[in-house]
């Protein structure tokens, strides 16, 4: 078998055979499949797409390339949740904790952020002492322990993809179905789980622009999940302005605690709520949504949530007293108020623009060698919908000595639309996808 | 300006930017375009295309990519002559000596045979002592004795095409009418020259298999040399038969010498004049085609092309004395005759068989590194519309020791084919490429 001809297939629309995108996938991770080979296939699979069934494919080459995971010392189904990425999503240290309390166990693996969108890890390492960067051993021990872990990729879970996410970050091949399909579930599927749960971010904060958009990359997830013995679902999302009131690091875990409080911004909670009642249902812990949530609700009124974040953070080094003193978390000693330019209803809060403000105080990453700062971040006072009077607060920027400022200020000053009419109420929860037959 | 961006905007199907043209050629030249960004773009101009204003761009940016000859010491305008490539293509080692002794100045950069199509450096190489690798310096000293150099491309001469086509070739990007386009042009504009003649080779033994693709490809060639200031025109020919009654090198050199003594086959006489006509139009030399004819047929009559010929060889170190005595130059001792399956016409030589197998005696190259042997080749015996017996010689294969023969044989049963009506007499000039207004 040679590169070129696999490379011309596909260039000629033509589906790849196992064997062709077998040696593909072994050639990325042993290195004899060189990068200019790689990054030309890649090119023609973005432009010429990729069936099903090379989808399926492709993800299962890449799970192998890698170690897939068991938690033999663990009863029941593990199940896991992924977001696409939004502004302000922290939704995943909520529902987490809700999840476990209900008595599922999760492992689940997070990135960073990059671009606009901010990443799990790079929240919980705003925690002090918490640990992110647990060997497989220690997953599976954490996952004993408190039947959760809150880390990164390791270098053994889907190799393969590592190596070609790098490429397709320098060479345009991101956004692509196919390959963001087999880069998020080659690495979900090794994780171990059994029951996956979709949350599929849309609108102009997120990846995918429009629900149409968004259905496709929901079905072609929920086909190669359901395809390889892991119950997958998905949700798609409104992500136009961020969820919650926070965006940042440790802000961000503030919030999530507010949350698991009773007392988080009620956009967050029923995200939270719903997915987590989701988990329950793919983890066989809940007989059905309604029942799900109404655990799920009741793992946060009784405040079971809360204690199992507690633990969760304490089992990888983190200070659980962060919970009732966030003193303990990095903070930012700096204020910059963003006032209202007029009277009337706050229309439009632009996620992206956000996102990208945040980045630029510290919050995020331009590149992925740039450090983050935890402690800066955006504060929403006026979320979509209210009414305001010229002048009053709408945002405040977290800043640290005004690093980054002068970038930010026009962003979130773009991020802001008054109008004269009360917004209509959007939708959170725009439509779920799930497989075919389930038995 | 950044190399992803560019990506981008190529593969979502927008026209580069001259700007953006001139990063990439720079960046491939000085090596600042890595290789893995490179192949990804190619796969996006081949599968997106570009507009001729991008093709000359590119082979704008490619010639300028290194340096760009001229001939103070040689008065006129130095015009060539390029063929696509075809089996049996010794027309260039007729034409250029019979352009020379009618008064044109003709500076030849060639390629190497790769693939089953011949290279003229290789059937030069079998001349003994004779030298292609000439400097730009020495370039232009045989440009001053001879008003001739047969060399191939030196590392000056447009080193972007270098890098570009060693990557295209393994990464499935070769077959793209923009960068055969500006690969071809653009050593030719560095060349020096202020006319070319293109030879556009079309049929099942060419790279362009139809008229139709073979005309899209003159048109851009065309283009872009008389957007350079280069007066091009294209001959559209056939190539579904070797040209010529010889295959190899050697072979094909001494068949070459035959032709400019008045004894060669009427096809590649006829070629080669129409060739050297065109050149001599495009040189000022001719008023017209009908002139350059005639006077080409002079020079082929009189034994000046002869005389050329050899003079073109003594001043590249070959021997000149091979022009009257056939054995100074290399021969393979061994004979393998291929017989007339049954009686009939002789229908069909297919060429790409043809030329695949005397690539497999050992007259051509699998891969790069392999040396050639120019002594080998196959002798076509019986063109087609000839009439055989079952049994008469249809070919003669010149082999080494039985050197590549098993590999050879079914390639070379399977390109005859026999019919029982004469076949229909094809032209071997299809059509003609001019460009638009010419002062």
């Amino acid at each position: 078998m040679r590169a070129a001809d696999i490379i011309r297939n596909k260039r000629e629309g033509r589906a790849l055979q196992p064997a062709e995108i077998d040696y593909f996938v072994q050639g990325v991770t042993d290195g004899s499949f060189p990068d200019y080979q790689a990054s030309a296939l890649l090119m023609a699979i973005f432009l010429r797409g990729m069936t099903g069934e090379e989808t399926a494919h492709l993800t299962d080459a890449m799970v192998r390339s890698g170690a897939r995971m068991t938690y033999p010392d663990v009863p029941g189904v593990p199940v896991d949740k992924h977001s696409t990425g939004g502004v302000g999503d922290k939704a995943s240290l909520i529902l987490a904790p809700l999840a476990v309390a209900c008595g599922a166990a999760v492992p689940m693996m997070s990135g960073r952020g990059l671009g606009h969108t901010g990443g799990t890890l790079d929240k919980l390492e705003s925690i002090p002492g918490f640990v992110t960067s647990l060997s497989l051993g220690e997953l599976r021990t954490a996952m004993a322990n408190v039947r959760c872990a809150l880390i990164g990729q390791t270098s053994d879970i889907a190799p393969a993809d590592r190596r070609l996410y790098a490429l397709r970050d320098v060479t345009a091949t991101v956004e692509s179905i196919p390959l963001i399909s087999a880069s998020i579930m080659s690495k979900k599927i090794a994780e171990g789980i059994g029951g996956l749960v979709l949350d599929v971010k849309t609108g102009a904060g997120a990846f995918m622009k429009t629900v149409e958009d968004s259905r496709r990359l929901a079905e072609s997830l929920v086909t190669i999940g359901n395809a390889s013995g892991v119950r997958t679902e998905a949700l798609i999302t409104a992500m136009d302005a961020p969820l919650g009131r926070a965006v940042g690091n440790a802000n961000e875990v503030i919030e999530s605690i507010e949350t698991l409080k009773g007392k988080g911004p009620e956009d967050l909670e029923t995200l939270s709520v719903e997915l987590a009642a989701r988990m329950l249902v793919l983890a066989g812990i809940a007989a059905s949504e309604t029942d799900g949530v109404a655990a799920a609700r009741k793992a946060l009124t009784s405040g079971s949530g809360l204690e199992a974040f507690k633990r969760i953070v304490e089992n990888q080094h983190g200070n659980p007293r962060i919970v009732d003193d966030y003193s303990l978390l990095p903070s930012a000693p700096d204020r910059h108020s963003i006032p209202a330019p007029r009277a009337g209803y706050v229309h439009e809060l632009r996620a992206e623009h956000i996102g990208r403000a945040a980045v630029a105080l510290g919050a995020g990453r331009a590149r992925l060698e740039d450090t983050v700062d935890h402690g800066v971040g955006i504060e929403i006072v006026a979320p979509v919908g209210t009414h305001v009077r010229h002048g009053d607060t709408i945002l405040i920027l977290h800043h640290r000595s005004g690093h980054g400022l002068h970038a930010a200020l026009p962003l979130v000053n773009g991020a802001i639309a008054i109008s004269d009419a009360a917004p209509a109420a959007n939708s959170l929860i725009l439509d779920t996808v799930r497989g075919g037959a389930r038995t």
